[in-house]
């Protein structure tokens, strides 16, 4: 059993292999090759009852990959005080041919991370885009900059607006992001991010919408491509239900999880969004789809068969 | 993080330690102090869309253990085609305070192995037993070997009886029981078995009742205590739905389990027995249960407990 900590993954990785290998999983899984059965919840509380922790355990398969794969997230909110990442992770393969382990992927996350910034940015190539077009960000975290740093790679980017709640943190992820040699800015206002940017990617872990369909610029002529990578549990949403009413084209990463728990699902229990309509991002990939003009919008729940694609990159 | 492998695992248990462990977390269980989430069930399907194998993700953790047990456990049919084993798994460890991974155990299936064991040894003890008393074993795998050797320790006891629908398989078995100094013998018969024995283990993957009510010797003074391992999911079934109606105390490791997947399920759809009835094993054990005579039975389906208790005894 081979056995890679975070440094040896990184060393094997690289944007353009991750983001080949994430487009054809999302082309895979809309064509039903990947397995990826329901995931093991936990939950972990104090004597008093408060939640502590959560953990989840996801898997995917498909008999096209020689390994199966078993990833583990475990998030431990009291670590931040005690100066250990919040966040830790691995991930296991078995052989799909005989069950054997073959190896243990100690990323503490890294994968996540990446193929969930490889992931914001295919989902943002749908949207046609110039050179010169500014790529928004809504958050300041991890995904934030990686979001940026992936994405403004992939689309021939350079330049980058950021929102954020906390200023200093905006400002902090704008020097990062120009030490990076970007031309980032910071905005004022969502408002201001929207009234300027071609694509906005949303990377925060909101309860309530962050953008309301009134921060959009007025008029048909509003060309504006929203992904939303933060809401991958019930109770978060990032956009306006209004956003999604007022949208020409919705992908979705998976239907069904983002009708259950992604930015979708607001929109639909009111009523604003026919299902119908909503184009699987792996089948808008496969048929080369190109938006133009208008009000976009992809939502990300993030896929088992990510997971399959970037582990098995690794091995 | 430590990684130990089959051979330093089994150097690092021995019996009577488990024994306890197992024992405390059956108490623990049914005083509602260990978490195990619905477990992760993978399928896997050859091309033409026959089954080739299965893996299930398992996890306990409480309040009261320094780590969180995951529990991998996969077997692929065709192994024994290539001289691989069919089963394989892995315990992994993570720190239940900051999530950080503690220890791999890479068992390959012997931890299940020895706390199925034990759980078979102790849900055994509940029956009043003499020296001289015979245990049945039903089956002729891994498990049945297990099985006897676990429980005549426990028990003191000295004489096993074995069935086995493969004669050269029973008579392996008694063999290789008599090597490790029990008094083993082959029954022509689940009948004779019955007639012998004053308990009764069924350790086999029987889709029909492999024990008939009619092999239970007549009258009011029968004291067999039937103790059935087998059946672990959906469609497996080790004794008559009939034996369960004239049993006097049935004990379930976990009712939800045994009455959804057990030997308690087909009973209970029956209407044969009153669910209010049934005693779990881990209130039965705290309350010092001793089952002097007639008919008994008790479920074991298998607990999250028990994995969190073995693995703990590793680390």
């Amino acid at each position: 059993m081979k056995i890679l900590d975070r440094h040896e993954i990184d060393a094997a990785l690289d944007k353009d292999t991750v983001i080949k290998a994430v487009r054809e999983a999302f082309v895979s899984h809309s064509q039903g090759h990947i397995q990826s059965p329901s995931p093991l919840h936990m939950t972990f509380r104090d004597e008093a009852g408060l939640r502590t922790g959560d953990c989840h355990v996801k898997s995917a398969h498909s008999n096209h990959h020689k390994v199966i794969a078993i990833k583990v997230a475990i998030g431990m909110y009291k670590n931040a005080e005690k100066g250990v990442p919040v966040n830790n992770g691995l991930v296991l393969l078995l052989s799909r041919e005989t069950g054997e382990p073959v190896a243990l992927l100690q990323d503490e996350g890294l994968l996540t991370t990446y193929r969930t910034a490889a992931a914001g940015a295919i989902a943002s190539g749908l949207a046609s885009t110039k050179a010169d077009d500014v790529l928004g960000i809504v958050g300041t975290g991890n995904q934030a900059f990686h979001q940026a740093e992936w994405t403004t790679h992939y689309l021939g980017l350079k330049k980058v607006m950021v929102f954020g709640r906390s200023t200093a943190k905006a400002a902090d992820l704008t020097s990062k992001l120009s030490a990076h040699g970007l031309s980032a800015v910071r905005a004022d206002s969502v408002a201001q991010l929207c009234a300027n940017c071609r694509i906005v990617i949303t990377t925060t872990p909101a309860s309530d919408p962050i953008i309301m369909a009134s921060d959009l610029p007025d008029g048909p002529r509003t060309n504006i491509h929203f992904v939303a990578v933060g809401a991958d549990t019930h109770g978060k949403q990032e956009l306006d239900a209004e956003i999604l009413a007022r949208a020409a084209t919705v992908v979705a990463d998976d239907l069904k999880q983002c009708l259950d728990h992604g930015d979708l699902a607001a929109a639909n229990a009111l009523g604003l969004i026919d299902p119908d309509q909503i184009v699987s991002l792996g089948s808008a990939l496969a048929k080369g789809l190109s938006i133009t003009e208008g009000v976009s919008v992809a939502d990300l729940t993030g896929l088992g068969a990510q997971d399959l694609a970037i582990a098995t990159l690794v091995t």
